[in-house]
């Protein structure tokens, strides 16, 4: 052994890394790696409305030295891009390593000829539950919103309604709209917020549909880190009625020690983490008990080597993965959170919010959903291919998240 | 007033927001902000080793979404630029926004016809003391290299030598090297680390320049995260006869109650930071009590009003500045760091490793530097100017960071 | 660089520094300073009921020392007169380091041509949201009070009531009265308190009037400091189903753990601070997220300086300002509370008992007040002057705050 | 009993209160209350270079509201002035209120024909043990101030000594001086100090002393607020084979977590508090342990009734007194640090600074000092009178203490 250097496990090398930006639908970012053998492995590197950056990560930066590097050597080529970057951790490196990690899994389990969830431990459930997405300009509309996820089979809901004389809200689509896509224009939407009335509003909401759908329907709601503390302590004790499955990210986390006053004061579950990277973003949230659900994305998280080691240290804790799933998670990314979902042992919920029609012309998928039950498939890897001619048919168009801002004009967390 | 909408605080619009990579010596990026009167701010966005994502970050996600704002309202930009990101903290993203961020303090001490450090409170000391960079491959010619600092005027220098039996170590050029620039190569280097080694090898080097140089001079060393805590905890302890001016970066920080665990043990001065970009990654240090200096740069930092914030919160504990100086920090970022070190009470030390001449045919610069002291000068704003036509004669070459390997060929923290 | 001297920073002087005393209506201590190049900068220095004390601290131990020094050092001025007052913190010094930290970013701005918003970080919202006293002797009177306050314009009151069969009560005018000013007499007045009934009391208040003005209105009440934790919490607890905006110093707060038991049990928002002079006097609230706002006046915590230091350090929990702004706050110390809420982020809400007609006879101001909201104005600085001349037509006028008494006599917190 | 009101315990009123300021030898401000039935009771309010400042206070703001009041009600007086004052604590507001609070104790004791002493509980000890002030600009200059100490009988010194290369420094006179007197001229002198160099030189110093006078003189000194708190925890591990009876000031303790860090790394005993005002600057010292003796003094602390309920709370973890005595503590606050040190338990050690001849041209002591131990004396009372002639032939003069500026110029504790 030379000092220093390590010894390749295996004879099959990277031979390619390309990254593929299209837009069939929206934007999405995919690195393609192939071996010299042939094989062909996909990661998701899509971080929404900053998607050239990470593009730029990978192509730039990462790809010219993953070339020649051992396909099998899944954990040293994390480490080497974690702590090789030096400057670690954060939305962009991070979507970077994972994109390479789910394209070695995806390669791995390709070659040993098995759906990526058998290398990942087997299957530790029949299926995935999901929950969707209904949302409403007033009660009205969203309980339709409902009433047609139920009828897709969903068993679990995240209802997000307009706050009176305020309009819009995050997670409610537009009148006339064709569904919800919060990325849009060429400069970052500003929506207004307002706490007082919003807060004042939420159980009405509840209210109106445990009335309307009874107490067995598990109903969700995304406060998009728009409360104070002591705000979402307030919710959610107004909230216990309900029973509310989860509050989900009810204020900034950054400062893991402010959820410690929401968890004093009420009983609603807390879910929280889409916006998280690596497992030191919970690591006192962890200790306290804080939060119930773990909602960090395959894609945002590094990969299924740093998501999965998220979740086991949340296990500790009784918490569960509630895996963040909107239509910016692409098909690969979707597909790598199915497997895991379906191997480790202590899952909670899938978000699932359906991508449109047109992405599908790019992404071909082993997985399926029914009766508001995922099924990861049984192809090898991921089970994702990508049509490159077809990607190409679909150029990136820029797409910005909303900003925002408070009724006095302060800028708020969107 | 209109709900939702910022009014504009002045009639001063950003005009243009160029991105300028160049590499006169080394890769810098830097943001080149106009405004609708004609001012001129800069702003470094240099990421080592990922210069092209910040890059691509700054180009094509926040240039176009700055025109046409109001280039007085700097808080509300930053807000804008990390809470509009979502997904934000992490370096890419904050460096980013410390580029916009310092080239909109530049032209707003422009606009106010002073040196920026009067903008941020004034003087508050007559000049900036800096540390060196000495190195060896063996301890003569650290001693040598020490002594050369000595006749620049330091009275504090950073002190690195190859571990015996291992050689390079970092901080160490290699023989015959004009200088000392980790960052180079088409691929990251790979350089060897032995703990064992290296903890035992290190009090022998403080102990030959107690000798050498006396009890008065400075002395600093770098661990590079390069050890557990109750590693560091043992160097430190084997060193205090020393008398450290500092450890830095004894080991990750990541997961900052490690460091609680080597403050219980040795009294030497502990120095972190480099890495870090949010205050985030400060609030359990400063709680502890666990660290002396705050090693942030300006640029990775979220810039002055980022790195103000780090800096207050550790006066409270009397933690002190040690802003990050190496190479790869442009002149830009390093005017940034000047000014502020001018203005806040709190200053500890100021890093110095000196730029290539090349560096100053693109960047022409108000601040000078003698007897181991800096002054930022007297120039309106930061007092840096960008010539953007030799910029065009040193296009950027991609230059990696080393990874780490311990013997066995596992990857370490380099 | 001669050693333990500090350089000058600029070339402008202060020329001199007089105080004024006045009593157009109420009692100001204005701090005057000019530089040799002619610019006059103005700082509050009014401690209500201890007037004369911060006025000989300023003319006979401050002023004399502020002769011929740099005007731009600030921040060494600042450091120069805390930590060389050797006695430092308290409401006397912290007040007269105030008058001089304003004065000077007054002069700064100035200088910079500036008003002093832009100074600070530019504009972070369109205008700055007040909210107003009203009281009564009874819930008829109170609800009128209210309304007159709504046709003013404001969004957000602070309500007061006498508690049956004890009358008076904090906050509330004696009948016949012009207006609420508690300093007044000769001798303080001694005002009975019976926490019993108070407690029993206040939510009949609250009841009271959202019943009348519905879920929208925000409204504050200020216990003012004359309960004990258990009392506070309980009181708190009592309060929930009307959504206070705020209960205000539920409890003295020097002891800063005692807000600790009062948040275990409510999650009515807190508020406290107004008597509060440095950052130290927050550190235990801030890490156990006691409070929701900081009511530090610009005046009493070491101003301009002073404050933004609390308030960048309470960011970091989501805790926002609330900066106290009864008439004992002068035009000059309103103004310099105004810039600071147009440009720090974290901003709350601002205090606001309007001055009688006399006050602007001495100060000419450059803020307006207009439904419900602030505007500091553009006057570089703070936009605020004081006529010499008219001020002394209004000499000092000895006046004293209340002393609260229980109903068995002994001295209770006012 | 008419609600809220006080009835009054005694016939005797305040008849008249009166601010003498006045400089024999250095200035001192000392409260003189008399009684309609003829006592005279003296108070101390002397703060070093604001002397005038807590004049006006008592003058202008106190006086008039004791007039009247009865003499004997001192417990209702103190709560009356601190929590009547509103804007409480701090070093100008707690003088005042213990210059009250001592000539109110001075007059009890008159009345009851006892020494202070009996009425404080009677004689715990049978003389109180004092420390003396050795100093010298080198080491054998402090030889010879010990030296002449310890033949006035002293058996405890506080030891300073000029720091190598810097030269003056705290506590130490300057060359050809009378004696030592740090409030001196029109502005602040400014004094050099350098961490490093100090923290180098104290051990020697130690060395030479306990060499010299061998190890039963108790060895105390004063760091006077100059370290951060990880340079004072080393200073503490290399001095702890000189068992120095304690280590004054190590850092500043606004932040009183900061002594924790000290506290983990030496059994070298500390003292701290001669600049706290009130028991809240205490509570978290107290709470972790971190401190062995608690240095207020009477003037400083709220009076006998501040400083007995400071003193009877650090004995519940074993913190002895050690109550300020410099020169600037007039001799009427020495009289009364006498009568409680004799009469509280948990006395450690009285600082003794012998005030010059002039001073006892004012005032007429019944206390005295020999052979290292004070008594109080057995006049009844405080046992100090003032010769009000006397005090009119030595008006003010203005005197400020240095500040501190580290060797590039920064502002540094002094």
């Amino acid at each position: 052994m030379r000092p220093g250097r390590i010894q390749e496990g295996s004879d099959v090398k990277i031979a390619s890394a390309d990254v593929v930006i299209s837009s069939p639908g929206r934007n999405f970012v995919t690195l393609v790696l192939k071996t010299d053998d042939g094989l062909v492995g996909l990661g998701d590197a899509t971080v929404n409305g900053r998607e050239l950056a990470v593009a730029s990560y990978l192509r730039d930066h990462v790809a010219p030295i993953l070339i020649g590097r051992d396909a099998h050597a899944i954990e040293d080529t994390w480490q080497y891009l974690y702590r090789g970057a030096y400057w670690r951790r954060g939305p962009i490196t991070m979507a970077a390593i994972a994109a390479v990690d789910v394209a070695l899994w995806d390669l791995k389990a390709q070659a040993a000829g098995l759906p990526l969830y058998q290398i990942l431990g087997g299957r530790s459930r029949n299926a995935i539950r999901a929950y969707g997405h209904a949302y409403g300009t007033d009660l009205d509309e969203l309980t339709d919103s409902v009433r047609a996820l139920l009828e897709q089979g969903f068993g679990a809901v995240r209802v997000q309604v307009s706050t009176p004389g305020i309009g819009g809200g995050y997670g409610v689509a537009e009148a006339g709209d064709g569904g919800y896509e919060p990325a849009r224009g060429q400069r970052p939407v500003e929506e207004p917020f307002d706490p007082g009335r919003y807060v004042r509003s939420v159980p009405a909401m509840f209210d109106k549909l445990r009335n309307t759908f009874g107490p067995e329907l598990d109903l969700l709601h995304d406060v998009h880190h728009r409360l104070t503390p002591i705000q979402a302590a307030r919710l959610g004790k107004s909230l216990e009625g309900y029973a509310p499955y989860w509050l989900e990210d009810v204020s900034p986390a950054e400062n893991q020690a402010a959820l410690r006053l929401v968890r004093q004061h009420t009983t609603v579950p807390l879910a929280t983490g889409e916006t998280f990277n690596s497992v030191f973003d919970y690591l006192q949230l962890f200790a306290d008990q804080s939060i119930d659900y773990v909602r960090s994305s395959v894609t945002h998280a590094g990969g299924i080597t740093g998501l999965r080691r998220i979740l086991d240290m949340a296990a500790v804790g009784q918490v569960k993965s509630a895996i963040h799933g909107p239509t910016d998670v692409s098909p690969v990314g979707l597909a790598a959170a199915l497997h895991l979902d379906l191997a480790l042992h202590n899952f909670g919920i899938q978000e699932f919010m359906q991508h449109v029609d047109l992405t599908f012309e790019v992404f071909d998928v082993g997985y399926s959903f029914a009766n508001g039950y995922f099924q990861p498939g049984e192809r090898p890897g991921l089970g994702v291919s990508l049509d490159a001619r077809a990607a190409e048919r679909f150029p990136y168009r820029a797409a910005y998240l909303p900003v925002g801002r408070l009724l006095d004009g302060t800028v708020h967390d969107w």
